[in-house]
């Protein structure tokens, strides 16, 4: 059949890690080693640049038992990058840099795995094969912990994420309610234009244990009302649990984290603010303004690295998005990335696959709809739970030793 | 037999809570509920402050499978409290009133679930009690993430959050390595004046994914050296993992957190770096010196309250010593603390209940032997880690609903 082509692939994963995003690399390289039409499974070294310095790792000689544990390992395994490549109409280089490896290793297959950036990149690199008439599929697989990916469900890595910041949402309530005295407690949540993290908050809370107050980047956020509304509760309840966006801005879209950073710019050279962070702001302002105990908390790197919480439906989903993609461009497919069409409600959760062009997904930001946002901006609704529960369902077998994760230990040769 | 005594007990939880105290809250009420000589279960909201408020519940009144999640619920569940009480040779006001509640509820049996100074108030309550001749058992039940108390193998609490240390590490060195570019990360663990928790960082370490230098608070810490040793690291790997114990001093005995706050005191009227806390200084120092891209986390209350990774060992241990120390009081012990005598090595780890004098363990604290800790103070030994590992082994089947923790739903129905 002619459409059958016959050659070696390259994986590559980049942007920010997620828990799962070893399981869609998983997906793919397990599949393309099992495809009699790729000759050849390369892992491309930190993404992008991997392919640009010529370091790619040789996929077939790792072990299977050793492979198969990245469905168990957090973050990147093969390395990953923020490197934003050259429009091909504009400047060229890089493409032609990238063409070169193509052919040295006969790679026929590119399957890339990321987020926004990333869905950009795979959709120039296959312009550019297109142009200079190289027959290469390329395909894009869908990963980010801030759920922001147009076209689809939902993406793989953010219902882990989810599930983590909601039960650990759970057990800081349990802990921040313990004494006879008053305490308000600012949990910081990733997500910088988007609040599907900072809202999966709002899980906790529906399940009675959560945070009074939950603010997302999509709705501006004022200090004074800020500090109102927390008042107000700490003055009925004398306890207070708020989580926040990373992104939350005023209304001139400037940053309230910049505030922070705007009076330690000031006022002190070391720059603590800054890495302080929003919540060690949020914290201080109340403190200044209630004299009430505050603690700022973070969630930091936890969040999108907490592998032992995992989602059992994200952690599969995961996997699906890598295998379809390389079934979708062993068929023919090109330019595409993979998304999801779910069901919910009555007829149950179900998740399919399906391929959409990468040039509609690109530089494309999906927010929370403003209607899924509870009255006054402190919260989320009814229709935010319904969306994200059912993805975070489910727990995964997970290999210890001495019960301690056990993660994937690769062997990393370079392909000669 | 004289030895029996028929009355009411009072449970109390006291201090920074756990993963697990509710463990041991629930083997002493359980226990208790089931012992004909205890003829009503009472337990007091915040500790001894509840016993001088008159605000304890009734616990005999609970649902059963609601007092059974106790096992799975983190913090102190009846409300913790921080009550420095008198000595009664001084003050006796305090014990007056507890002896006032004692006799209006005819209390014959009073158990109290803390770290050092709840095993102090204890001990006072116990000499008071003695003194004024008024027949009641009292028992103290261990508990401590510090693992700092005295005379017992460990302490019921310390494994849970160990497990919990170790993991994060071990998903954040997978995060913090991702980059082709290099990165600077500092970790803050709890544990003021013991190294226990800093230490059991460097269980990660020895299973090859955590930090690569671990500060405990036993020894000296001299910024100079540590920003010798991260220099060091970064030059040759391009990447450090820090773990610090939040407890860190000089030479004379200074905090290291205090440190900042000098800096922020002098310069900054928000308080911004006493708020940031100690990770966040030292990623400021670190980068003012190397110019890396570094970045600050503290574990925060997170390490102390993830009862979603509790060993399994640690919840059977924290119930054990909740129900060892009623039945003991039952068979006519008093002012003593429930302690572990611990086998490890060729025969395997077993665990055993023993009693310990209060007076032996109160105020007394226990810290990690010096010759535990690597040359130069930057890691934990093979003891060290031997030490912990039996401690943090299996996993708890916790109950969920939607994938997300179930806690126990008490009614805390004041007693009458």
């Amino acid at each position: 059949m002619s459409n059958t082509l016959k050659g070696a692939c390259i994986f590559g994963q980049s942007g920010g890690p997620t828990s799962v995003i070893n399981a869609s690399a998983y997906g793919v390289i397990r599949t393309a080693l099992d495809s009699p039409e790729i000759t050849r499974v390369l892992g491309a070294a930190h993404g992008i640049r991997g392919v640009l310095d010529d370091k790619l790792y040789d996929m077939g000689l790792e072990d299977e038992y050793e492979l198969s544990l990245l469905m168990n390992t957090p973050s990147s395994e093969l390395g990953s990058v923020r490197y934003k490549i050259a429009d091909p109409d504009v400047d060229d280089t890089d493409y032609k840099r990238i063409l070169e490896i193509f052919k040295k290793y006969d790679v026929r297959y590119f399957f890339y795995n990321g987020g926004n950036d990333s869905m950009d990149t795979c959709e120039k690199i296959s312009r550019y094969m297109t142009r200079v008439n190289y027959d290469c599929r390329v395909m894009g697989v869908p990963k980010t912990i801030d759920n922001d990916l147009f076209g689809t469900d939902h993406c793989p890595g953010f219902a882990s994420a989810a599930k983590y910041i909601a039960t650990t949402c759970m057990e800081i309530s349990k802990d921040a309610n313990v004494y006879d005295k008053g305490q308000i407690t600012i949990v910081e949540i990733m997500g910088r234009h988007a609040g599907w993290l900072a809202g999966s908050a709002g899980l906790a809370s529906h399940f009675g244990a959560g945070p009074d107050l939950v603010y997302l980047p999509e709705t501006a956020f004022d200090i004074d009302t800020f500090v109102a509304d927390v008042t107000e509760i700490y003055k009925s309840k004398g306890k207070v649990l708020v989580a926040v966006s990373e992104g939350i801005h005023d209304k001139d879209g400037k940053l309230i984290s910049e505030y922070g950073s705007d009076i330690a710019g000031e006022k002190d050279s070391f720059g603590h603010a800054q890495l302080g962070g929003l919540a060690v702001y949020l914290a201080s302002v109340i403190k200044g303004r209630t004299g009430a105990k505050v603690r700022g908390i973070e969630l930091s790197l936890l969040q999108r690295a907490g592998a032992h919480l995992a989602a059992k439906a994200d952690v599969e989903e995961a996997f699906l998005a890598g295998k379809t993609a390389v079934e979708a461009a062993i068929a023919g497919e090109t330019g595409k990335m993979v998304g999801f069409d779910c069901t919910r409600g009555k007829q149950g959760y179900t998740c399919a696959t399906k391929l959409l062009p990468l040039k509609d997904v690109a530089n494309f930001e999906k927010k929370v709809p403003l209607e899924w946002i509870a009255p006054g901006g402190r919260g989320v609704t009814q229709e935010f739970v319904d969306y994200v529960l059912p993805l975070i369902q489910g727990t995964v077998e997970r290999p210890t030793e001495y019960s301690l994760p056990r993660y994937a230990k690769l062997k990393k040769i370079l392909a000669k």
